[in-house]
């Protein structure tokens, strides 16, 4: 009896999901960190671990990841020969790398036409047109991620500062960010001393909800964002008829934003990434390729 | 016969100037790195060296530092409690710390009223009236310096990255930086991954450059930058009359580039940092401070 595994691996956890050669889900399991460009042993290891643990789960030995194809959506797959140092180590009897985006785009679309925007902490989108599947943005916080909730987290912080200076408007959003800070601009700085992404982006939703108020600098942000994603959309070259799906911890809240032409677009992501992984699996090395070889 | 010392003491190198109590400059002398936020125990090795240094190019004891008092100009002098926790280690006999930008102005302007904007790797202004010296922006590169070489750096890697994924207009200086990242968007990633300010900030010039030759995407960064120096610039509330000094690696590309009201005020600073810091210690501790106690 065969079996086929999809891993979804990210800077936070690893997902992996035990299917039937026909992509039908068997178990799903979990573990630690899967991030291959900071730490490729210790990703090998959650890897392998959360696979293993898929296979505990359904009740199969866990020794039969040697015979079992997967398919793997990680983060930073697409950069560099990460992809390439990952799958020499990793201990299935085929293994497909994608970009995380590549899964989460399979997973919401299927394998067909469609685009996803992918708006959390970071922000990347990716098209698929007749196969051929194409990637925009995500180039990370400092110099990407435009529209990102730690774009948006440090427009805030920065805004907050220029207000605090007199050189621009305060509102009531700035002041309750400067509260939050003691009034101390010396502890604004501190803070992004060590800040991460997610630090920042932990503003955001605070951002689009005054936003919704009316505060003149939440708007002003928002807006700035909203036109961020309007032009990441433009350069995805939609068409009317395909399908946009808006993916990650800000989708909700920027889906009534978009300009109508792009909210016509708009449609409920068929299943999460780790699903994409799966029937992604399925296609390569289940039912469906060994139909496609017979037929 | 008693001495003053002027210190001016920054994140690349520290610099020390020993004078007569009238502010008459006799040695100077330079030693390693002195950042007071960073590395507090080895920021006070470097003053002490820097010090020393100097009586011993003066021809004097180097011991004699115990018994001259000192005005130092440190940057991060202005955030928590460094100035405090340095203050309390120093061996000269009294110990004046101020913040970089503060002996700055001292030296571009003197004792009276006038302003600087400091437009470097990083970016500060600083005015004083009536006696009364007010800091705005210096908040770093994250969620600050406005202007900065290294905001204008980051601005253009972006830019840079927006015209690969066909979001923005591409422009030939934007061809020139992919070429440099070997036309690889991964490349710039990983450059942002290690990137210090100081790295961004060395992609400036080449922007003002291209600026000048009438490159789209480096007048676009250029001209937002201007604004953001005007706008700060505004906060700091000058009038007929005032002196304002442009000061750090930009300042010459900035001056013809400010509005004809800012152009107006711009003079010559009267020293650099260091000699500011002799003015101070001059003012506070030497000839100057026993007429005004005589007097």
């Amino acid at each position: 009896m065969d079996f086929i595994l999809g891993i979804d691996g990210g800077g936070t956890s690893c997902r992996a999901a035990l299917a039937m050669p026909d992509g039908r889900v068997l178990a799903r399991a979990s573990s630690g960190a899967a991030n291959i460009r900071t730490d490729l042993t210790n990703a090998r290891t959650h890897i392998v671990e959360a696979a293993q643990r898929a296979f505990t789960e359904a009740g199969h030995d866990p020794g039969l990841v040697a015979r079992t194809p997967a398919v793997l959506g990680l983060a930073g797959a697409n950069v560099g020969t990460y992809r390439q140092q990952l799958q020499a180590i990793l201990p299935f009897r085929e293994s497909q790398v994608e970009s995380d985006a590549e899964i989460a785009l399979e997973g919401a679309v299927g394998s067909g036409d469609g685009a996803i925007a992918v708006l959390g902490t970071g922000s990347a989108y990716r098209v698929r047109r007749g196969g051929v599947s194409r990637p925009i943005g995500g180039w990370g916080f400092q110099v990407g991620d435009q529209a990102s909730g730690a774009r948006i987290g440090r427009d805030l912080l920065e805004q907050t500062l220029l207000a605090y200076d007199g050189i621009c408007e305060a509102s009531p959003l700035t002041r309750e960010i400067m509260a939050v800070f003691r009034d101390n601009p010396e502890d604004v700085v501190e803070f992004t001393v060590a800040a991460k992404p997610g630090d920042y982006g932990g503003f955001a939703p605070k951002v689009f909800e005054h936003a919704a108020q009316g505060d003149a600098v939440a708007r002003h942000i928002v807006s700035k964002a909203v036109a961020d994603v309007e032009a990441a959309l433009g350069a995805l070259d939609l068409r009317d008829g395909d399908v946009l799906c808006l993916l990650g911890g800000l989708a909700g809240l920027y889906a009534p934003l978009l300009a109508p032409r792009y909210r016509a677009l708009l449609g409920q992501p068929q299943g999460d990434a780790l699903s994409g992984a799966v029937r992604m699996a399925a296609r390569f090395f289940g039912t469906a390729a060994a139909e496609a070889v017979d037929g």
